[in-house]
């Protein structure tokens, strides 16, 4: 069996995420054999092959078992807060106020420029660590509060250790074309072309880069700025993704799904053809209701094009200082169903099985033969008590590469 | 100095809650002395009498001091949950098939009926210990979903015996007038005096009630027959408060400030005569986001109403199985201020000093000399960061009646 001996979790409810018919993949009476990391078998414990008979057993008491959860769109390093700025702003502020006070993303940038990669990775634990809480075990981070050449490459440096400093996989993305940074006000062209481009080159080279990321937006990119930095990430043989639709609809969407877009996020106002043009690329449409939540956005994103068209949507944090200083991803299932109406078995679906396929992952996901031993045990009676429930976390325990 | 040598905590941010002139009563290089359970002196460091020069020291490192918080309005002790109703309504269940399916509050009383005293304080202590977790001291408990005399002591006695299994203070309050049973249907005004004012009686002569809750509205009691249960109240000398004005206008708001209540909750439909009535009685405004949330509900409560006429406001996590299944009261602070544009200053008073008062309780909420010493100490930079923060938990320490 290979370098350890397998070991069986049993007396368990499974939501698999791997079955077609039964919801969830849902076994009722089910076990896991573990061996050297990855699930060995999964099934009905009636359905036990004898190889397993003898092996050492953990009974979880009818507990149920899920593949561990993914948060597939995070801002998580960054320097500073905004807590200043919200309290502003509901004091009475205008966006000028706060603008004129340092406020905005400038104020995090500013901060996260002057903060030494040590600092990026001890002010980020904080917010780590409450995503393992919640049995997370791969999460992604993005670049975009530096903007130059330099702290760019510090925060997927200071990404990278923080998956050597904890029991998760941290996958990286470039998000050089965030905004334009102030000094290169008015020139956004130029940022592209001399700093985010060349950056993306130096990330790379460093083995830094995992996808690459943009922000299409009338405050921020046009399509055909971020197509030049895909340009050079399909170069690179880098996936990319993009922030798109999120504010107003300006065709980002289309332009990644051109570009086969592992993810297209936010995507509040896309519209029925672009949900077509995901569905033909294979682009995950990533849900952040915690953003909707909190600039107070009106227009939900089309879920039911997303179902009708075969889009698969994952749901993630978002967690940014800005717009979404979430570090729930319970909360953002929770939010998922009471603000956009999707199912909690969609939800569950949306931070395991989608999630992973929103990251280019297939080792994980899903708990089946052959994937990676990533779980997490719920002290929950049904699946959809995860997106039930509000600010409250029924983690039992994390199963990370076979081992609590 | 009594019983106990007194100990000082020092090098904190302190936000008091005690300011007139200053926001959160802030006081940035502050410490608090404690004696006997009591806060004995809370100033600047700068200000320390002498008398403490030589007790006994703890260093915060700039950590931020807040009073305790407290949860004045919850129905933690329920049977059940409501999950697969949950999960139904999102799968496309009319509330029609939902109560075919044996769903609604007729659940909850169903469970809560079946289940032992013994597994209302088992099932009632993960989300107790969810509260406690984010430094919560005292909680209000309610009964209501037993609508039969022994259900409803049994609520009240599990209530009470939370109260000594953690260190926090519960104060019980009896909602016999939340529902019509189901063997009462119809037949209202027989339940009210037949079965709901009997059991106060009942429950006060056991010392199980500090104060008397109704449910006024369309779907459930009428003001006249809360006025009878309010008089059954003013009788046996037990303050009132009512959940009031949360789906439609019904007068409730009125009859409560008449019967001097502690306060009035939910009050999404008050009008500016309702705040009047309100600041006039000295009842507090308990807003209740996490109902407001889960209801899809779109009439916000008249916060500058309740702001222009001086009524005081409180929030609360409202949790229930049924229409706010929060355990968060740091996330009921962010709803405050997303939801409905409260400042951080506003809904941290409401969860501390207004909370407190929203119970009646003179000792407690404030961080002043001779007020109890129920703290919670966070990791965090200025109070603002609180309420700004979602889904995350930022607790230090705890402090209950001096201790830690
Ligand atoms: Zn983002
Ligand atoms: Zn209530």
């Amino acid at each position: 069996m290979g370098d350890t001996d397998p070991y069986l979790i049993c007396n368990a409810k499974l939501a698999t995420m791997n079955g077609n018919d039964t919801p969830y993949g849902q076994i009722n009476e089910g076990a896991v054999a573990i061996c050297n990391g990855l699930v060995d078998w999964v099934g009905p414990m009636s359905d036990l092959p004898t190889r397993y008979t003898n092996c050492a057993r953990k009974s979880l008491n009818g507990r149920l078992i899920t593949p561990a959860l993914i948060d597939c769109h995070t801002h998580i390093v960054h320097g500073g807060d905004r807590a200043l700025e919200f309290e502003m702003r509901l004091n009475g502020a205008s966006y000028e106020d706060v603008a004129r006070a340092g406020g905005g993303i400038v104020s995090t940038v500013k901060a996260t420029r002057a903060a030494t990669p040590e600092d990026l990775v001890q002010s980020a634990l904080p917010r780590l660590d409450a995503l393992l809480a919640e049995g997370i075990s791969t999460v992604e981070i993005k670049s975009g509060y530096g903007l130059d050449r330099e702290t760019e490459l510090n925060m997927l440096r200071a990404a990278r250790r923080l998956g050597e400093l904890r029991p998760i996989t941290v996958k990286t993305t470039f998000l050089g074309a965030h905004a334009t940074p102030a000094e290169y006000k008015t020139r956004d062209d130029a940022y592209i072309d001399t700093v985010c481009i060349p950056t993306l080159r130096a990330a790379h080279a460093e083995g830094l880069v995992d996808a690459v990321d943009g922000f299409c937006e009338n405050i921020a990119f046009a399509p055909a700025q971020i197509e030049r930095v895909f340009k050079v990430a399909r170069e690179l043989g880098l996936p990319v993704k993009l922030h798109a639709e999120q504010l107003s609809h300006q065709g980002g969407t289309a332009l990644a799904a051109h570009y086969g877009a592992l993810s297209v996020d936010h995507v509040e106002y896309a519209t029925e053809d672009d949900a077509k043009a995901m569905a033909a690329s294979g682009s995950v449409a990533v849900i952040l209701p915690g953003a909707f939540y909190t600039i107070r956005e009106t227009q939900a994103p089309p879920i039911e094009h997303f179902r009708r068209h075969g889009v698969p949507m994952a749901l993630a944090t978002d967690c940014n200082p800005g717009s979404s200083p979430l570090t729930s991803l319970l909360l953002a299932m929770n939010m998922g169903c009471t603000l956009f109406r999707m199912t909690p078995e969609e939800a569950l679906a949306g931070v395991t099985c989608n999630a992973a396929r929103a990251l280019g992952l297939t080792d994980r996901g899903k708990i089946a033969a052959g994937m990676r031993a990533d779980l997490a045990v719920w002290d929950v009676e049904t699946p959809a008590e995860l997106a039930y429930r509000i600010g409250f976390n029924p983690l039992y325990t994390h199963i990370y590469e076979g081992k609590q």
